[in-house]
């Protein structure tokens, strides 16, 4: 596997564009578009929350469809709790691409990120649908990513390029967070966390939702910046085949070889999400090792990474282990206290239950000073293992979040 | 009933004192006792979190005895992830009281908050024992809840009388916070909540701890300042009967004056707890009506009030109430988001799911500057309900705890 410089149109036949549609106060790009050349095999996750928007709603009906080749985004509003009136607007939404482009209304899948309770303002995004059309480009992966953005302060794209039998393939991923940032997405949300990747593997729709399942469990699903879940968490994936490759419908080793560059680009994308966080200065890693499985691994991992107390203690650079174990002690899952250790970065701070006298402090609060915090737990009762992605907590992200509505 | 003003030492026969043994680096009051006259039948709910701190283990098994006469308590060390070293300072702490009070060992409960993972120093809270019971008083409840405080900005006491047949009854109570707070207590949680509970009620060990594992879900258990579960959070009751009421011994009518006297006293902590939160300018109340059972109503209140998106919007005086809908909706309970109304103080924002584009938007943010904030959901699926209080999210919270340990 390489990785390039790209993103969504790096994949043959994904073109992209992103424009000013006048939806965000501030006047930046807000509206944003992906198309196939060709029709796609297509698979999402959404968000678990009771209140699901309404663009989440359209999707996941639309998903039903064989086929796909657009995937329109606007940010600046959510389209969410808006009743009867968002279902309408995020469908009409999807139906001025396909009429324009001379689609299903199915073929088109739809996300939104902004403020909820607000209606979608259609009529700006029908007006500028002709734009975002002549836009689209080969190189449009860019554009694409900054229109997508609400509190994000950079764009997140990655690309990669596996052989799979001889062929090339290529994924590329875009992603935008970053506040209301705690997603657990499943088959079948203010900012919100949108991911979308597309890929010119050939491969069948099953074994798409498949890969996009298990790996969205590692990757996106473990990513945390506030804790709090959004009602429009969306990842979309497109796969238009024309890297002509074998086509993959069973779980051999093509399977394989392209569920870990999937898993690499999305792992890539999370961490990005958290390290660009609402008020970050540090990129945050847990990993707990030794887990009896591995879904009890991910919720220890989780818990720690959506620690206020830790996270506050991170800004300030305060090795302050403690609240590590304090929080994971509180995940619901039961393990052995007097087993496990802790590890700040490069230093051993608890073995066996018990706080190390011994450890260099100002080794430690060298360490923490970085902008990389790693912290690992070990359970020592098993072989599974999970990491989990935060960002630390910052007075800055009191102030963004203070004034978000007004 | 009546509410009184008072503390700890407000019922018969119980006496309080707090001292300075130089656990706290401030040099504050950090060593305190309460001491009952005559034996008391006692109970305890105490943190679920796996980490338990060496007191809360020795108070677990100290609560085997039928009858207790102290509680000894000291703030600025928490005397957790010590090993077994802990368990014997803690197994100290508690004899060092016995041996001076001449009561058994077990008869002495024990309860420590601060900093985890340093040795709590018992020379000096030997030193001080002699000092600390001289000091106890019938007037000694303020100096109790003095020194149990660690980042409290305030005392939090309270106390009332009922009367059970004839007989006068009182019950006092004193708690500390007011970070790390989001305690689930349960029969058999750095600062970490503690609560102290006396009565000269007669009553029955066993309906004293049906008691208070009932009034606990429904106060303490439904406060959050941060969401961050402690390794100490401990809640004591002592009833001592020199009330001379009929002793209560059956679930009848005197009992359940007793569980609406007892409920009020913790509700009133609990509230002190939410409102001086770290960093904390509003208390804000969540209230869930409707719902088809209790539990599912206190896990959607709960999960709202440990928001953090929310709670910098209150801080912020930011009537964003979409935060609300997105939070109850990642509760895990499911409910239907068509049904649901959301009222924010005193406008109804969200009707069956669905923004009101009617309400008074100046109306509602003169409301959301004032000193409580109370937010209302009702699912219109059920005749139960449940309250759960926190705090604003200020960046003087983040500042409190990004240098604790340095």
């Amino acid at each position: 596997m390489i990785i390039v410089k790209g993103g969504v149109t790096t994949p043959k036949g994904f073109l992209a564009s992103g424009v000013k549609a006048g939806i965000k106060k501030s006047g930046r790009a807000d509206l944003a578009l992906i198309y196939s050349e060709v029709p796609a095999v297509a698979s999402g996750v959404f968000t678990t929350n009771v209140f699901k928007a309404s663009p989440v709603r359209v999707s996941i009906a639309n998903l039903r469809n064989k086929t796909h080749q657009a995937v329109v985004v606007n940010s600046g509003n959510a389209n969410c709790a808006n009743g009867k009136q968002g279902d309408k607007d995020a469908f009409a939404m999807a139906s001025f691409i396909s009429e324009a482009m001379e689609l299903t209304r199915s073929e088109v899948l739809v996300a939104s990120t902004g403020i909820i309770g607000h209606r979608l303002p259609v009529q700006k995004i029908k007006d500028n649908v002709p734009h975002l059309i002549s836009e689209l480009s080969e190189n449009g992966g860019s554009d694409f990513a900054a229109s997508i953005m609400t509190t994000d302060t950079v764009k997140k794209e990655v690309a990669v390029k596996i052989k799979l039998a001889g062929e090339v393939v290529s994924i590329g991923g875009a992603a935008k967070g970053v506040g209301m940032i705690h997603p657990l997405m499943k088959k079948g949300g203010h900012a919100t966390m949108l991911g979308f990747l597309t890929t010119d593997v050939s491969i069948s729709k099953a074994c798409l939702e498949a890969a996009l399942s298990e790996v969205v469990e590692d990757s996106f699903n473990m990513v945390s910046v506030d804790g709090d879940m959004s009602t429009n968490d969306s990842l979309f994936i497109l796969a238009n085949g024309l890297a002509g490759n074998r086509r993959i419908s069973l779980k051999g080793k093509d399977y394989l070889a392209f569920l870990a560059a999937l898993k690499f680009v999305c792992v890539s994308l999370a961490k990005m999400l958290a390290r660009d966080g609402e008020g970050a200065t540090k990129l945050v890693e847990v990993t707990v090792l030794g887990s009896k499985d591995a879904d009890s691994a991910r919720r220890i991992a989780r818990k720690i990474s959506t620690s206020n107390l830790l996270k506050c203690a991170i800004f300030g650079e305060d090795p302050n282990w403690g609240r590590v174990a304090a929080a994971a002690g509180s995940s619901g899952i039961d393990f052995d206290p007097n087993k496990t250790d802790i590890y700040l970065g490069p230093a051993k701070v608890l073995s066996n239950g018990s706080s190390m006298k011994s450890f260099d402090k100002e080794k430690v609060r060298k360490y923490i000073k970085g902008k990389d915090v790693f912290i690992k737990l070990d359970l020592k009762s098993g072989k599974h293992s999970a990491s989990a992605w935060t960002c630390d907590f910052s007075k800055e992200y009191v102030a963004i979040n203070s004034e978000y509505s007004t």
